[in-house]
């Protein structure tokens, strides 16, 4: 992989088929725009599908979970043991995003992306993808190394091309990792250039003293790695593997024309990496919902993205995103099966 | 029935049952109020059924339709024929609430409340409770006589009624009639006590001067009217059939512990005329949304409802509370479905 040329291999959407989609929700029995941004997402559909209209009927939800170094400094309320107690979770049923995925009718894919002690399951949801037993702790060192990033980002795009040829027609991100809102948080300063405070936010939960050492944790990797980084650097600097992992499904995913649903704050710091590294792969990402942490509207706003849902989630796990499939598939439905002003004999406005 | 005595037929929520979901919140894999809105709604829920867990399997769309005689004055940008054709759109399946309604799993009752030409329909899904050839022109008279207005909201009693007959767990309310947005913006002044030109706005798309006409109706109408009504007044000078039967349904609804998914502007308008008839009704209604209409968030917040959707929607129909749906429906399977620390042996919060 060069991720010089990243951007060359995603196309832009095709304006064909948005412009199809455009002239059909003018004809539908709908007064112009009623349907508000249900609209605009069956039009960027129509145009990532390169179909008028559109359909999602096979989304899935892939959840990446790995171990950050940086919580030995007690920046969320849980320890690290909770990272593989929750993939256990996962693939037994129990968690919400488990919970979620049974009741939209979507598929989940578990990923052990870097957790702490490896995790081994024949479950026919689980792969592993182990970059390593955990990052080492931003807050000093560099999360992990270049080659490994490297290799976070190849295994995410090849885990994107295998979900398209089996047919998956949305992936949408989860992720699970204790200590991966300090990532977040870091990557969201350094790539919308906002002060620690700003950016950083309560997590799962941490109280008082220990949000003001998340704070300073976050400004002290950002000082370490420095504002002016790009390429690769910023993920092996301050990510997770997940992370990596995510961002390298994003890509993947735009290369092959698949919709891409983005979950909360960890996810969008994914597709921060995604933007800087092949800045289209945007086109084919829809916001799922805007979470409760602060640096998750910041993200939004610099990637352009317009969440659906505002429900105050803060949970991860793909929670939000499992919650918005069915608004996806309801745009298309809309641009499918709706009569038309003419096919219905219904007058049209004055 | 007597009005004064509305109040006394409805139950406050179950407190031990609201209590109970929410000890078991605090038990599942999850950071405590992780889930945002949707925990709140659980909690609503278990307070509505006296059930914990709730469940949501039966719900049904109520859309009704009726004419409005302010129309004749060029408030809509469609003429009053169209609501008669989108009855029939409505039963042919294919009207926006119609796709919506097979998309979530959801019946559909469409209601005939006083549409120009009394609608017959053989369809099994339809139902006249024709109150009359459309209202009066609220801007110079009363809409209705005060007989209507006490026998809409008989008639939307009888049907919550028998709808909690039939099993249905879940009532969500739809609307459709040309001219309502400005008997709805009307209500919504009267009871929020707000200026003509801060609760109207421009329902399926009146431009310039019908806007500015649509705000003198608004005024005019108001000011007949006096702003020191209550009871079924308001709503026999300024409401619609179709607003006057929803309220009807709310209150019908609370009666039978059934919760109730307000949609856009219309249906909330008569959410408006169920609070002051009987406070209580309120505890039961659930936020399907927040629309474009500006009246639409002036009266969510007079009622203290918290939406669940932002989409911009402007279409009404019932479009909004059938996207809702599977949103109520997650919250119950939430507390239902998902592990506790303790059955899934995970660590809770250091």
């Amino acid at each position: 992989m060069n991720i010089d040329d990243l951007s060359a291999t995603i196309a832009e959407l095709d304006s064909a088929a948005m412009q199809q989609a455009q002239q059909r929700q003018e004809q539908l029995t709908k007064p112009q725009g009623a349907l508000g941004l249900l609209e605009t997402l069956s039009i960027q559909l129509a145009g990532i599908t390169q179909q008028c209209p559109p359909s999602v009927q096979k989304p899935i939800i892939v959840v990446a979970a790995a171990d950050h170094g940086v919580a030995e400094y007690g920046v969320s309320a849980y320890p690290s043991s909770v990272t593989a107690q929750m993939v256990a979770n996962f693939l037994a049923g129990g968690a919400a995003v488990s919970v979620l995925a049974r009741h939209v009718g979507a598929e989940l894919l578990i990923i052990d992306a870097g957790v702490q002690t490896a995790i081994t399951s024949e479950a026919a949801n689980f792969r592993s993808e182990w970059l390593g037993a955990g990052t080492h702790n931003l807050a000093i060192e560099p999360a992990m190394s270049l080659a490994q990033a490297q290799s976070a980002l190849e295994r995410g795009m090849n885990i994107a091309h295998e979900l398209a040829d089996a047919g998956h027609d949305l992936i949408a991100l989860g992720e699970m990792g204790i200590g991966n809102t300090t990532a977040a948080a870091c990557l969201t300063a350094i790539y919308c250039q906002q002060p620690a405070a700003v950016v950083t936010g309560h997590g799962t939960g941490v109280q008082a003293e220990h949000y003001q050492r998340k704070i300073e944790v976050v400004a002290q990797a950002v000082a370490r790695v420095g504002s002016n980084v790009n390429g690769i650097k910023p993920l092996s600097e301050v990510g997770g593997f997940e992370i990596g992992i995510l961002a390298g499904v994003i890509m993947g995913a735009a290369q092959r024309r698949v919709p891409i649903l983005v979950d909360g704050f960890i996810t969008t710091a994914a597709a921060l990496v995604a933007q800087s590294l092949a800045p289209t792969a945007l086109d084919y990402c829809i916001a799922a919902h805007s979470g409760a942490e602060p640096g998750h509207r910041i993200a939004l706003q610099q990637l352009g993205l317009r969440p659906l849902l505002q429900l105050d989630l803060r949970l991860g796990e793909g929670s939000g995103a499992a919650l918005a499939i069915p608004l996806v598939q309801a745009a298309c439905h809309i641009l499918r099966e709706m009569a038309t002003f003419a096919s219905a004999q219904v007058d049209t406005a004055l």
